[in-house]
């Protein structure tokens, strides 16, 4: 499958090693630093499988179209890639969002009506340019956005199970998103403002009931919107939790490196839709404008040093 | 005045030491180091004010009762603290708390009508036993308790006044104590949080509003008790920020060197009398859940070391 990865990061560059070593025809668009180091000795992966693998890498999409266009940029990059990829998103282009947050769809759907929502528990980090480490082995779950059925969502399924990415197939996309978004809400919101591993959430016995709180917020937001769960998100929280113990999560490791993080397509997301509902979603604002002051204070200050 | 300070941290051996320089009967009853260093070296006071004075100090109330109990333990330990000293509680003895947090004066007046309420924005840190910085003018606002008026409540206030303790009377004391609360509710919740001095929650745009609505929260509830305002909870709070904006708040400060908090008195309370009247307080709630976190885990483990 002829496959562009818009957004060359750490889940950008693991899935975009994997599909290519599996002989898909994938290109890597991305930032200067990353495509270079791609282009001269191609993607290392280590961690759950170490292997090296020669990628085509970019800094703009070319004009021909690709088959799936997979985005993998921050949530508050999507706009901008989107607006840089237009002219390679033909009439048979499929757009794949695997981003955390929520209203990444949204946006390709301004552009195309071919669009899969996708949630992956995979972990990666970016350890150097053109060096990824693959955390940790996750699911993927991918659907036709909001909801329905796609053949061709079933030949990236194959296309991604054929390439080492445990990947199954939704008619319920957006329940997903949502879903991971309120794993989101309450791991990254807790675990940033604490400075704590994923872990920590549920060995503390004060932080049970405030999860269940966050995580209740976003559901009944949710519900209102017309969203049905597949898997309760308390259930995917606590196995989620469970799953990554040890892990720091995406925004706090954001804040630590002196980062912008996506937590306005999180918490920021869930709040903007209650608000269009007109109902309150105090603790996800809270969690917000803790998350926001710690970025604006910590912005540039970087406390990690060895990743990129 | 014969005056008994129950509690002789920061600022009971801070009032105590004014008091006793002004020539009043004062006896601080505290803890062991703190006795011992008092009674072998007397107080000395540095920071705003530097003196030295002789104080008598005791593990114990003795049987002959006080004209003034002087509340100053910690909140957590008022219960216990009135227990011990209930054997010196008279029929004229008059109690009077100037601590933080909400429930004290409710406390007191199980044991005698005779209770004042009180707050005070005076800064004081136990540097070293026996050794307490003033670090900060503030003032201090007393009256019966929960309102109304007495005598008393003048001549305490002249005593104080006489020793270099600026305060008024008023004749709404549980207004000043919540207002008081719901300042602590802004100022520790978000500045323990975030761990930062009190200036930040100015300095931050993002926590302006935030803070508002955490305040709110506080008024609601204050207002369905039937709680009234002398000052606006929110003036107070922009006020207290710029007056104590090099500060760390006392909870942090107790988050710092590994201490039990008065969290549960402060967002504890407003949660409590919340759900009591029916009513939610969740940012309140949340950051209750968040401060007993850090609290269950730094415990022990203290960040400052120069401190007692």
């Amino acid at each position: 499958m002829k496959i562009y990865v818009l957004g060359a990061g750490s889940i950008g560059s693991l899935l975009g090693a994997l599909l290519a070593r599996a002989g898909n025809d994938v290109l890597l668009i991305g930032r200067e630093e990353q495509v270079k180091a791609v282009n001269e000795n191609g993607l290392k992966v280590i961690g759950v499988e170490e292997f090296e693998i020669k990628v085509k890498a970019s800094l703009y999409s070319p004009e021909e179209p690709p088959e799936l266009l997979l985005l993998t940029t921050k949530s508050y990059s999507t706009k901008k890639a989107l607006e840089c990829a237009r002219n390679c998103i033909g009439d048979k282009t499929w757009v794949l969002s695997v981003q955390n947050g929520l209203g990444n769809e949204e946006l390709a759907l301004k552009i195309t009506p071919n669009v899969i929502g996708g949630i992956t528990t995979n972990g990666a980090m970016l350890v150097d340019w053109g060096v990824v480490r693959w955390t940790g082995k996750g699911i993927t779950v991918i659907g036709k956005y909001p909801t329905g059925k796609s053949e061709f969502v079933e030949e990236v399924a194959k296309v991604f199970n054929g390439a080492g990415i445990e990947t199954s197939v939704t008619e319920n996309a957006i329940g997903w998103k949502w879903a991971k978004a309120i794993v989101n809400s309450v791991i990254n919101g807790l675990g940033t403002v604490l400075e704590v591993k994923n872990g920590v959430l549920r060995d503390v016995p004060e932080l049970e009931g405030i999860s269940i709180e966050i995580a209740r917020e976003g559901c009944m937001v949710a519900q209102q919107l017309g969203v049905e769960f597949e898997v309760h998100p308390l259930e995917l929280l606590w196995d989620t939790i469970e799953r990554t113990r040890e892990n720091y999560n995406s925004t706090l490791q954001d804040i630590m490196r002196g980062r912008k993080t996506e937590v306005d397509y999180i918490h920021g997301k869930i709040v903007e839709y209650a608000h269009s509902l007109g109902l309150e979603a105090p603790r996800n604002e809270l969690l917000w404008a803790i998350i926001k002051a710690k970025e604006n204070l910590n912005r540039g200050r970087a406390k990690f040093e060895t990743e990129v």
